[in-house]
């Protein structure tokens, strides 16, 4: 077994890091510092839906604070809720809820494991699926559990409130499924439970239900939902600003190298493995100016890549990426296009290649200075090319071209 | 089989008199032409509570409604509910809902069974726990069922209602017990469930839930709560003016003659088992003044009585009381008190014997005309007594004394 040694106010301060919050912190510090004592790991346990085995960055938030848990030498039980993934949504109104077959569930835990496993050390993480207790409730022990949550508590939860607001329908089912997910904690004797600010309430839940069986409740710990690389909208498949954990080096450190300025401060915080003084004083001095922002962005780029495909391949993407880009070389393979000389009207002309998606598009990247003539900002949406002329056109970040007059 | 003699119409019109609402009452028609045409019985259910095994005649306004339907030749199914019984309440709150264990079920419904059937042909009677069917249910079939019920339907019961306005907590399961109730009638398939007014939402979840299972919805008849002995307050043991099956022929009869003649004419419509056109009739002549409400009251305790102790007990209660008061007959056994003679102070004379609680309760009595002396109304406070005299009292309605003076 893992041997404890990093202190417990060391653990709770690179707990703390980019935590949304921690419910009740002394209580938790407590349990660390009995933990600490004792030699004992704490049971720590997170809950995976089994319906969404691709994981992107987003959902490593949580799971690189799981990392740093085991780290620790603490006890990861990584539960799949494949009791209540059996339902489905019995009322049909929701369509992105499946049923799920036990041999769905199965694989999607295996490819959602296979790829946990590029953050977690799957040799010390216990695996476990709720259908194991869940699964022997009878009717009565299910009405039994139900008696240990009140109404009024389950129609605070946000979403809930909210429909019951607009008398929008809540089935009575879905105030079930988080007593159950709050059970497994009872049945797991968590100590701590991870999740993102979204499932607080069935967090907290667990506790309460601690409580009711005359355990020692669990501590929460939840973690933001990071922004995609839009900076906008919350990391997701469905807004298409997300970065997939099985995305190509390449692809993985140009969209990390796209993401602007303010929200690298945020992935540096939530995404990396650093300890948390030198998080911060790489984000104090990207916020004094003292760090250049270009630089410190390769390096989260290059040490999050090397996280899921091994850090050699995040130097060489580093590499390939400075090739093209910083020092301003000319990659072997540039696409060229050969126009006759003239005044060439740069909108229509991107628009053509595909480079925009419309002439407005292509304005705003004038006006940003995201293109470039010969490595020298491009403020008019007009270019004159001489005969013979060979001009390097830079279009957004990542995109180079080679146009040549005749 | 019985066969359906009865005109739909006519059963409906019997079904009606006294009844709280039929819903919907045009549905109900059709289901009872239905099975008249095909002589094919209705399915009647009715749920019995299996903690409270002793019957009133309070529960008989319900009973004798199913009796009326088993005599026109529906099948009435008898619910125990004994599959919650199991539980009690879990939260420990409610002191009044004690566990049954399995022999208590079997115990009070074998009570209950005893004195039901003194209104309900117990052979024709189908007796069913719906531990049967509901205790093979799983924690994933319990989920299942819950899903076809909303948060906000249930809290539009009154008194889950009336909590949740006022922040007393309803405890989860509780939302359980309308639904698993509803859930009975999918399972027997019910035409028809009667209930107490106070039922009405409970037996509307069971048309509700037949729909949700796409079956023919059951109709609702409610009846209405009937006051005890008092004419204020619900019949009920809590208030001590209830009138039990057990109790005595005596006592019952005495009982229902004790009741105001607004009361009886409630009693009527209510509790006896004459047709609808002749109640109404019976009344309309108290009503009127054409029926005399003492004779009303004799009839209609001896009816009563008849159903409970046999005709034959009815007719000898009558003769027993007629012989003690309407006759102005003497008991053979009454109390004889010797007093010197002179004037007596009457309240201090009763409250002495014990015959009024209090001074004013006397001063009453004198009031309303229930004190006589030789039979007249006697409307003062005081009695002058002469040696050698004896006089009757007669005080309220039952109790009687001779005074002689000396």
């Amino acid at each position: 077994m893992a041997r404890i040694t990093v202190s417990p106010a060391e653990q709770l301060a690179e707990l703390k890091r980019g935590a949304f919050e921690i419910l009740p912190e002394e209580e938790l510090l407590k349990k660390l510092t009995k933990s600490y004592e004792k030699q004992k790991p704490l049971i720590i346990k997170f809950g995976a839906d089994p319906s969404r085995p691709d994981i992107h960055l987003g959902h490593t938030v949580v799971l690189q604070k799981l990392r740093l848990l085991q780290d620790f030498g603490h006890e990861i039980y990584f539960l799949i809720g494949d009791y209540t993934a059996q339902i489905g949504d019995p009322t049909g109104k929701n369509k992105t809820r499946p049923i799920l077959t036990a041999e769905d569930v199965i694989e999607n835990a295996r490819t959602y494991q296979e790829q946990v496993g590029k953050i977690l050390d799957m040799s010390k993480t216990k695996v476990v699926f709720n259908k194991e207790w869940l699964g022997k409730f009878s009717g009565l022990d299910l009405i039994q559990l139900m008696s240990k949550a009140t109404v009024s508590a389950l129609l605070q939860r946000d979403d809930f409130s909210k429909r019951y607001t607009n008398a929008e329908a809540i089935y009575l089912h879905e105030f079930v499924y988080p007593v159950l997910q709050g059970y497994d904690s009872v049945h797991l004797k968590a100590d701590l439970e991870l999740g993102g600010t979204d499932q607080t309430f069935n967090l907290m839940m667990g506790r309460h239900l601690q409580y009711a069986y005359e355990q020692e409740a669990q501590c929460i710990l939840t973690m933001p939902l990071i922004e995609g690389t839009d900076g906008v909208h919350k990391m997701s498949k469905s807004m298409d600003n997300y970065i997939a954990l099985t995305d190509t080096p390449t692809n993985m450190f140009g969209k990390l190298m796209s993401i602007s300025d303010e929200l690298m401060k945020k992935y540096y915080l939530l995404l990396c493995r650093r300890p948390a003084v030198e998080v911060d004083a790489m984000i104090a001095g990207i916020t004094a100016g003292t760090i250049h922002p270009m630089e410190a962005k390769k390096a989260l780029a290059t040490e999050v890549t090397g996280y899921y495909h091994g850090e050699e391949a995040g130097r060489e993407e580093r590499e390939k990426f400075e090739a093209r880009f910083s020092k301003k070389q000319i990659p072997d393979d540039i696409q060229t296009i050969i126009r006759p000389a003239g005044p060439i009207a740069l909108l229509d002309f991107f628009l053509e290649l595909g480079l925009i998606k419309s002439k407005s598009d292509g304005r705003r990247l004038i006006q940003q200075n995201a293109v470039k003539v010969n490595f020298e900002n491009h403020t008019t949406d007009s270019l004159n090319l001489e005969a013979g002329q060979e001009l390097i056109l830079k279009i957004g970040k990542l995109r180079m071209l080679k146009l040549i007059g005749e």
